[in-house]
């Protein structure tokens, strides 16, 4: 039997099942959400209307971005004992303290045991907003300052940048955390929202496909390159040092960073945002070195591009982070505060007309064997 | 493209992997690990045995076995932080608080931070022991109680038992729950395993494939099966009630819980071990009704039964817990405690030679079309 069946080794090419969320043309390197390019997204609109066409499928009317918004704010808070857990788990990294505390909310919030479309919209709105809270309480805990209370005269991203920093942000950077977020909203069967959706097809809560979501989005394959390429900047240096550095990688056969992707074969159509807000911030903070050496380094990559070069959206991710003066090891945790609406979205169409997802391993261990007491072994 | 695209939905028959660990016949009703058949394991093994087993891949010889016991019981403690956090959740659903402790170790135990085989087999070890302990503390901690120190002279399955009553268990009644471990130790690419190996296959630590599996296994339609059957006994309540509910239930084209599997054309083979320990553990305590009331059940269901009748094996184990005063929300936290070294050995496997686990799913959202301003919505 073994040798007739075919084994899909990481479900490559294989379809699960139909979304109407993003499209991701690869091969063209094209991305939209709800039929609405990411290009047009990341200029035009910001992370909350993204969440509500994400979740219910159309642009909001402003009465409907009025009330999705309150419905947001309203849900900047976090239980008492969230906080004390974050403060039992600080030294932690924030991948793990992140899925922590929204693990504990559904201990916590007895709405969160709700299932069907309705409690995931509601549950999904607050956290949306709960996580960014969550990410900005514990780096302030872990770092001996006060836990900022929200200002809900901030947008998502703009009270987010608030509560990490304890001061109010510019709206330059208010903006390029808001792209950011867009660009990281939802794309397709990615391996977090996958395995949201098969915590989900167990017919389990929201929370229950979130946490899974956060756990795989911890791993360095998924949700790391950033923080990848940030490691990669700072070994280079300096610009002059990015030639040497690339052709000292690719003749030991090494990959480099933030390159390439599972899907697309053109550039990351979410990268090109990211390269504008990197090079503008880095001028306005008089720091246009690392920019530079980012630049540097796909110049350098060009002789080896055989398709066209394509730099993956966290290419440029990692640099913004760090003129924000953001930790490292929150990079990750960012990317969690732009992909929730995707998860949730994912996690909606899951339950809707639900299958249990199990797939199959073949058998390949030892023929069947008599069982030998312990004294005869 | 779209019609030419085939969906697999649930993945159903589409093998991933190969995978040594447990080889399911489900057209024969047969089950082995590591090529042993379950009933020898059942009949005439530890559990202890059966963790090293499934992980090392061979039974363990009597100084194998010694050494490995010596490390479960060096286990058997919780960081003090664990403690707070689970009297923080308390009220939560079991399920909850596990998986909220589970995470908060991955945040509080740097070696959890490790990856690569002989980090996940330390690590697993360590859990396969804290994850009763947590469950017997979290029964305790919400039960207004003491939390019971571990006893070092009792076998892994004994030390959960007194830890969750505080009094010391009956050869017989350790031998049942050592013996409901076994049966639920491992069973192939399941929904909580498969769920793990795609957390796993982004290159993280072995914690996040266990907490995802534990948010996976909390679904209904996986862990939930022994509580559903619970409550479906004290429905029929009698014996002489199950026939009438039997054919109620088949008039309104519903399914009698505790029957059928995703695999199984025949009967389950752990049934059989379950449905023996019921009986006898009823007899013994002077509570026959609850067996007979299950075998009523599936007299009824005769005439139903096409292939012959397949009871699962959730079908007898909660009357199991309930002769043993253990409250029904315990349950699936029960069957997390039997799977563990299941979860482990996959997660083990899985980052061997490591691949993403990145489906697609086909796209039938709206067709490309134009942003429209916010005032002109």
């Amino acid at each position: 039997m073994s040798d007739n069946v075919k084994i899909n080794r990481g479900l490559k090419g294989i379809y699960f099942e139909r979304s109407g969320v993003s499209d991701i043309d690869g091969a063209k390197g094209e991305l939209s959400y709800r039929g609405y390019s990411i290009h047009d997204l990341a200029t035009h609109s910001t992370f909350e209307e993204v969440c509500y066409l994400l979740i219910h499928g159309d642009l909001p009317t402003a009465d409907q971005l009025a009330a999705f918004d309150t419905a947001l704010k309203a849900a900047r808070v976090l239980p008492a004992p969230v906080l004390d857990i974050i403060r039992a788990t600080k030294d932690g990294h924030p991948m793990d303290v992140l899925r922590t505390a929204v693990s504990a909310l559904a201990a916590l919030e007895p709405d969160s045991q709700q299932v069907g479309e309705e409690a995931f919209v509601a549950n999904g709105i607050r956290l949306i907003s709960q996580v960014p809270i969550i990410i900005a309480a514990h780096d302030a805990i872990r770092n001996g300052r006060e836990v900022v209370a929200p200002d809900m005269d901030l947008s998502h991203a703009g009270n987010w940048l608030w509560m990490l920093k304890g001061e109010k942000p510019t709206p330059e950077a208010t903006r390029l955390a808001d792209v950011d977020f867009i660009l990281h909203a939802e794309h397709g069967a990615n391996a977090s929202s996958f395995a949201a959706r098969v915590t989900i097809g167990t017919e389990t809560n929201l929370h229950g496909g979130i946490v899974t979501a956060l756990s795989t989005l911890a791993g360095p394959a998924h949700g790391g390159a950033a923080e990848d390429v940030m490691k990669m900047v700072h070994e280079i240096g300096t610009p002059d040092k990015a030639a040497a550095y690339v052709k000292a990688k690719r003749a030991a056969k090494e990959a480099v960073t933030g390159f390439g992707h599972r899907v697309y074969r053109k550039e990351d159509p979410r990268a090109r945002h990211m390269r504008e807000g990197v090079r503008q911030l880095g001028e306005e903070m008089g720091a246009p070195e690392w920019y530079e050496i980012l630049q540097a380094v796909v110049d350098a990559m060009q002789p080896y591009a055989r398709h066209g070069l394509n730099v993956n959206v966290d290419f440029y991710s990692g640099v913004i982070y760090q003129l924000h003066g953001i930790a490292m090891d929150l990079y990750v945790p960012i990317f969690a505060i732009g992909r929730m609406p995707g998860w949730i979205i994912q996690c909606i169409e899951q339950q809707r007309g639900n299958i249990l997802i199990r797939p199959l391993t073949l058998y390949n261990g030892p023929e069947p064997r008599a069982y030998t007491p312990l004294n005869a072994r």
